[in-house]
């Protein structure tokens, strides 16, 4: 069923309360479509439906609904289906859920679940937001390595309900080091007495707890791993980051780069969901503080206007030269900090990017030249082209000099480099475009300049 | 064996011409770190060493190189080596292969491929660049309805060396239409005589040939599927795109979409490789044509000449108000732009996202023409702090309103929203400034104005 056919469903079921409507509406519905479908309902509708539910589906769905969704439904549970939801749910979402959850509820249903479960609960909820253990599950499959294949197939079966995946198992000691990894394809071609220990790949790719949840994408990414496992600082196996959080995580931190880019403080969450004043935080710290980088400028013009009253000429071509610098700038910076991003480019690149930025941006800052001179001619004679072409020139290189250098040395700072956004680096280069621009001006053409 | 030890490891087996020393090296290390090793040497002792290579993994070490390399490569490989590699690399990476080779190359290669490898290679290198038929693979697995599940898996071990997945596999009628989805964890839990028709999931989620390739990508991250099921026209399966190269698109994709924000073309390659003449030819076109937008900045800068001479305190405030208008435009393009490319934000939401942004536009208007008349007052009088307030609060609302429609104009009208880049929606708002700005003092300071 696809999501409008399920809407109207479960509008259907509502209204004849027919419980057995809903198991089909279940079974024949992806639970992300039916998440869709139930965020346009009440929360008091989404209870009622959700009671019908199997108590494996609704953990599911409950996964996919949106943090502020959940909360809306959690404090509508009492402490057995709020403990009866968490048992059944992922153990990484179940961590994100007890995380949100108000005090009183946390205490109220922990006492409900197993010890196992409630330890594992606390462990997961305790690493620090956006690192490798937050977004880690504990739902994974371990194999001793004296295990025959056959024996490892039947033991990979009997925990396959409560595993995220069974395709690959992480061979352990008995002190839970990490020997290797082998996966059910592994274990089904082999022959059925080959011992686990034997089959595996030994040495395999792992990343540290308390590692930024970014390292984890990168090296499933790399290395096209279905999960990657989690060690701790004793090189003992906590976890394992699967691929289908990698990629919602991948999708997170693009968000974040994106809007950042754009001088847009973090959202944390969807545009759509965003509320205005919220919008309205996250921009209005760049704004202003970008209105006072924009005050060098001005100052900058003020400086000059001596030369602006005499040549008032000058002010035609003031913006197009100040923004072109700031536009060559925004290309490099938006180049570099995706590369930086992405991996594609490192801190040590810097000298070399340099060399090939300079040559780049003259370039361009030729082409543009010669583009502006002839309009210069025009308007104003051969001085004033040459002012323009020459301002032109030299804006555009120290425009792009700015704009790929900033990204790095944020990142050297250990600051994000995606802060170089668009908007700070056009500031930046306007206010240097206005000095470079003026003082050319006043050379070339013998103004009174300065007193 | 870490990156640096493989090359290392490398060297030394070049200096000593030891084929039994890269088993061992082949045997610990992933073929994505071989890869990057080989990179770092000359085609020539790339050659020899991809030469000391069982078949399988010098078509795995192969997949990972970047198009370049593997054009420099097979340059150099004679038709049985060429034939070889192709018949042991995944379908998909091998259409792609096979796509960049010269004619000469294909024709010499192809009939040393038994026929259905030949038109496996043929059918997956017609579809266009960047529709889900260019990425996706044809080493599946399909499954007729009426096996046993025991039969099935029976099946899956016997297929598994030539295909990419075996955790999903495809249920298909006699005319190859998919029935429905059962993954092997589904095959291996069910009892060893339950058929295949009734454990499966029926009428899975599945995607065209022809559709653009994000689509693939969107659907497998919504339902964190291993593996998205290819159908063409006639409904027929044909392929399925698997969630690594799903990560590979997106980071493709998103790489576009960064570029086009900082109004860089689309490059096709990381920004290290991209040679100096690339870097130009991509930037060149945006900055060229944002000239030429800027002239009516310039335009309106000169019509306002009077203006400006008769208070030439004016000029000091003019980058700090244009500016402002095109920074509250990029944040607002950038949001919408990136929210537009993950689907957070959809066409029809323009006008609510129109009223939502006049309001959060009316308030950071609002905040900057305070801490601006303060500005005017200390420079220019109440009657400077009037017009410099009045025109950025018109312009950071004009300024979001352009940057905020833009890209959903530029998506109903099929074109690219991330065109909508922070440059393009600076010099548009730079010139509007401009017009508010002297029109306001014009009015309110009662100067001559216009002729």
């Amino acid at each position: 069923m696809d999501y409008m056919e399920i809407v109207f469903a479960l509008k259907a079921i509502l209204a004849s309360n027919d419980a057995t409507e809903f198991a089909i509406v279940e079974r024949h519905s992806h639970p992300a479509d039916l998440a869709a479908a139930l965020a346009k309902l009440t929360t008091a509708d989404q209870c009622r439906l959700l009671g019908m539910a199997s108590p494996a589906v609704r953990a599911q769905v409950f996964g996919y609904l949106s943090a502020k969704q959940q909360g809306a439904l959690t404090a509508q549970f009492d402490r057995t289906r709020l403990a009866e939801l968490l048992l059944h749910m992922h153990a990484d979402e179940r961590a994100d859920l007890y995380n949100q959850l108000p005090e009183p509820q946390r205490d109220a249903a922990l006492p409900a679940l197993a010890q196992v479960e409630r330890e594992d609960i606390r462990r997961l909820a305790s690493y620090p937001e956006k690192t490798v253990g937050a977004v880690m599950t504990s739902d994974y499959a371990t194999l001793p390595p004296d295990l025959t294949a056959r024996e490892a197939i039947e033991e990979l079966r009997r925990i396959a309900p409560d595993t995220e995946t069974i395709y690959q198992s992480y061979v352990i000691d008995a002190s839970r080091r990490l020997m290797g990894t082998v996966s059910l394809r592994e274990l089904i071609v082999a022959a059925p007495h080959a011992r686990v220990g034997d089959l595996m790949t030994p040495d395999p790719v792992s990343v540290p707890a308390n590692a930024p949840r970014e390292d984890a994408v990168r090296l499933i990414a790399k290395y096209d791993l279905l999960a990657l496992p989690v060690i701790n600082g004793g090189d003992m196996m906590v976890g394992i980051v699967t691929y289908d959080d990698a990629m919602d995580i991948e999708q997170a931190e693009t968000d974040i780069d994106f809007r950042k880019v754009g001088a847009v403080s973090e959202l944390g969450k969807g545009l759509k969901e965003a509320s205005i004043t919220l919008l309205y935080r996250k921009r209005v710290f760049w704004l202003v503080l970008l209105v006072f980088g924009n005050l060098f400028s001005g100052a900058g013009i003020a400086y000059f206007e001596d030369t602006i009253l005499a040549y008032v000429a000058l002010v035609f071509f003031l913006p197009l030269l100040v923004d072109s610098g700031g536009n060559a700038g925004s290309q490099s910076a938006t180049l570099m900090v995706r590369a930086l991003a992405t991996g594609d480019v490192v801190i040590k690149d810097w000298a070399g990017m340099l060399g090939r930025e300079l040559v780049v941006a003259g370039l361009l800052g030729a082409t543009m030249a010669l583009a502006v001179s002839g309009l210069g001619l025009w308007r104003g004679g051969p001085e004033i082209a040459l002012v323009v072409a020459l301002s032109m020139q030299l804006v555009v290189i120290v425009g792009s000099v700015i704009g790929m250098s900033l990204p790095f040395l944020l990142s050297r700072l250990k600051l994000d480099p995606a802060t170089a956004s668009a908007p700070l680096i056009t500031s930046i280069a306007d206010g240097t475009g206005v000095l470079i621009y003026f003082a050319i001006a006043t050379a070339v053409l013998g103004l009174p300049g300065v007193d």
